[in-house]
């Protein structure tokens, strides 16, 4: 009897650690994906003009501000409240969530939901309004990504069909891009972007850009291993080492697939594309890192740096539409790629494991329907926004810099 | 008997394994917190000149450095030995020392005592004597700030009457802020800083400043988190993961807060106050974010953003001591501010909770004591520099720049 | 019979959780180690011209990629491979290696011999042909660094004898190094470094620099306190705490000594020689850093910082080899010096603590068997490659900057 009683209060006592190093877990990641967002900061600092680098910095650092808000307030509720018709969160706030997670869990999608907000950013750099910006962030993060996030990690209706995002190429990255991709269509290319050819107007500081790179890097394994959601027990240890490698191989394959694929096409290996392509990797990882093999992940990371090379050839080229950062071949197209390719290379139901294309068919489904949801709202969102608030600086603002008028600062002296 | 035994074992493994998870999170938290160090010297090179830029770096490494050795050999004892009189801890070093932490609690303490010193330099930027520097810092490290430590976490008269402190709003931020402020104004404004009219002295990279500010954001999770020392149990947990999210809604606030105060105010929503705001709302959150709830941390964090904005005028316009970087608006007025809102909005003993006035009462008189030691101690130290060693650079060396004349490098070239 | 089966699975379970803090412990640490790749290029970066940037990122950059590459496919077995003869371990590729610690450890390993081959980068910046570089980094993170480092880590002839190298002083920067130290002598020195007398190239960003530095420090964390390769139970707990206050101590002890041999020596205190002082006390103590006191490691870490002046010195002056970052006197001469002093501060078996000189003995002869390794290998290695890729660009690529011409790119605008 006393034995049984010790034996209860043992077994509370190691369920409640090994809980709490799950939600140790949970909180590095946390951090680790905050992170991200200097990271996307500088990769988009570099890459663009010096006279808009306020302009960038500012974006990032309110639509980060703003998310943290927005998300906490509604947006968490949207997309991990009880399921209403497989399409949104049951509303009010906080009232039906995972309880056996909670406020870590919330802290990790809440960066998560920054996340999707920032990759606009770079795309419609250089020549949106400031205010125009902020309503945006408002509504992406509070409406926008959490009922499609809703579709897939809240239990609606791509998840009861099978749909594998493990961790956000399509529900986070691919959102982003594709709302940065109707954004810098509607917003119309910067001033000098295309005069009859297309002109490259090449960024003004590559260490930034390198060192945002870096720092991207280094918060993926939070964003990847952190999306587990747990570290403890035999099966999470795997689980989350196995994702620290193909996370890790992807991201060095993309790097160098970009490197060798533009050095063949343009005669010059440049930093540039390789840093993109190293972006590209862990974009196309994301989604199946935990079920496709190392060499699966080598091989996704390769297809995703020739992608990330021919992505902006296209949309720079063929659509010409004017993505400053490259921001919808990374997070669009590599998205979309990296959660298509969970159909191939997935060890369990993958086409080249014998699995048939039941679940292709499912990832193509997914991400054609986030597309067309991202692609709509942002539609709706830039055209509501030019009609009101306005979306672009005057032509003057633009040719002298937003740092100054838009700002009243310079931010180099 | 047998089962007694294999119970007994189990019990202290448990126990082990739970103590291990507490002690891997207070070293994180350890690493997360000494990365605030390239934070604040990242935010203070963006905001200063870049004639003073490796003198700036060199005061940040210097600091770490000398607070890392002083700290061990003296600070830590004075901060945490046995308590003596409610007013210091007993030397020798690591005698009666909290066994049951040990070496990482140090560890954790160590880069808090150098996070203090840190926060001066921003003050006293672009005409301290290098040497005056150097020895500034090694008094505040082994001395200043651990007895005001001790009296609030070592055991000393305030923990005694219950002031809560719990990441240190006043202990770290408000010490090193009311330290700098008395700096700035025995050592003076900067050449060209106040002739007859109030002059703006821009900083001379804004990248650099923003990236401090994310990286500081970043590191405040493991400064805050990290303070409740542990995280094995379901009330470590739920201590972390709300710690987590106050911390970074109230960054959030600051934010925004301060982004539109000064673009109402300015006319121009800048960058560099927004940064500051986040700042603000990242200190104001500090002494309370266990305690008080997600809305409270909204409110302090908005509240925080105000104080800054008005707070950086007060100081330059009314009091025209020449801060370089709002340190003392940042770390001190919302050291203050935050130490002084747990009295309204701790869930137990709050006066917004029906906690009535005592909270508060031992709260103002916390941060006047404080600020009392910090200013006083201050005041001795930088006029016994002054008439020993020397404060100021000469006037050439000051507008030439002091990274040529003290120590022989351009930082930029 | 029952509570024995419940006793059983408590146990198991206990175990679980143990052993799963250990992995946690490992992959954070990888992290921070990987983290150490953008510390390294931003330390580079800034100790360099800006005309060579955009090259020194993209091999700091395409080193980690074909690293992580390489390590998988190859480099991992011959180091962590069946011992065979004391000499190298036995392929094929994760055959036989350990199974409890399988994924995590190859990760952490593999950004061990990533951070290997960065350094060598810094040794022969400014004027290498970036083709040549890349196949080197193949050639050493494949082979040459899995074969040394196999000898002590992989259960080879030095751990055999005993050899204690904790974390990586001689497994991972002076193999690093000394690579590095051949390379410059075959490459040459930058054009204009040895005109009749020696001239400074001085780097064109302190602030990159110094983030640089302040990156590496954080990422050092896990570098030595990730070696101990777990995290539960009282000795582990106490060796990561321990870890972390001799590494830190180190440092601080090591950029002070730096500081001020530097300033007595050429009259002012230069931000180059204290950051450079940071890096070898980190580099000195992370072979000892398990085994030698708090007190140990700050007179490490005052000698490193002298050795690191004298051997900038030494290596400039008299050598006459051009180190453009001084990576030779940061991490060979330092790891040399550090490994040796293990046999001097070793609580058990220094001389200092009466253990005689056989471990002295031992830890000199490990030191000179992998620099012979190290220098040999790299001798013939960019031997072979200036006779058929050719090692050096055009004394016109070189004058107008790598960057343009072998990248088609500037870093700054």
């Amino acid at each position: 009897m006393e034995e049984t009683l010790t034996l209860d209060i043992l077994q509370t006592s190691i369920a409640e650690t090994a809980h709490s190093l799950d939600i140790v877990w949970v909180l590095i990641a946390t951090a680790l994906v905050m992170f991200m967002q200097p990271g996307f900061a500088m990769a988009e600092v570099g890459f663009t003009r010096s006279k808009n680098t306020a302009n960038i910095l500012m974006k990032n650092l309110v639509d980060f501000a703003v998310g943290s808000i927005t998300f906490f307030l509604i947006g968490y509720a949207l997309m991990f409240g009880t399921d209403v018709g497989g399409l949104i969160g049951k509303l009010p706030f906080m009232e039906d969530v995972r309880p056996d997670i909670d406020l870590s869990f919330l802290m990790f999608q809440t960066v998560f939901a920054a996340t999707a907000a920032t990759i606009v950013s770079g795309a419609v750099a250089e020549r949106t309004e400031f205010k125009a910006y902020i309503l945006f962030s408002i509504v992406t993060t509070a409406i926008v990504y959490p009922i499609s996030g809703h579709w897939i990690w809240g239990g609606g209706w791509l998840s009861e069909l099978g749909f594998h995002d493990f961790a956000g190429s399509t529900v986070v990255h691919s959102v982003g891009a594709w709302m940065g991709l109707v954004g810098a269509a509607i917003i119309g290319p910067r001033i000098g972007k295309y005069n009859g050819k297309v002109n490259a107007i090449p960024g003004h500081n590559l260490t930034f850009a390198a060192l945002g790179v870096f720092i991207l890097w280094f918060g993926w394994f939070g964003f990847n291993a952190g999306s587990q959601l747990a570290a403890n027990g035999t099966a999470n240890t795997a689980a989350i080492s196995h994702i620290f490698l193909t996370t890790n191989l992807s991201a060095a394959a993309g790097t160098l697939s970009a490197l060798f694929i533009s050095w063949m096409r343009y005669k010059r290996p440049t930093l540039s594309l390789s840093l993109n392509g190293s972006l590209a990797g862990l974009v196309a990882i994301t989604a199946g890192c935990d079920i496709v093999s190392p060499t699966g992940a080598i091989i996704i990371g390769l297809l995703a740096g020739a992608a990330l090379v021919f992505g902006v050839e296209f949309i720079d080229k063929v659509l010409r539409i004017d993505d400053p950062v490259g921001a919808v071949s990374v997070h669009g197209i590599n998205g979309a790629l990296g959660t298509i390719l969970v159909g191939f290379f997935a060890k369990e139901g993958g086409v080249f494991y014998g699995g048939g294309f039941s679940l292709l068919g499912i990832q193509a489904l997914g991400v054609v329907a986030v597309a067309a949801w991202a692609l709509g709202t942002a539609f709706i969102i830039f055209k509501l926004l030019k009609i009101t608030v306005g979306l672009r600086v005057s032509a003057r603002i633009e040719e002298e810099g937003l740092d100054i008028y838009e700002h009243g600062e310079q931010a180099y002296l």
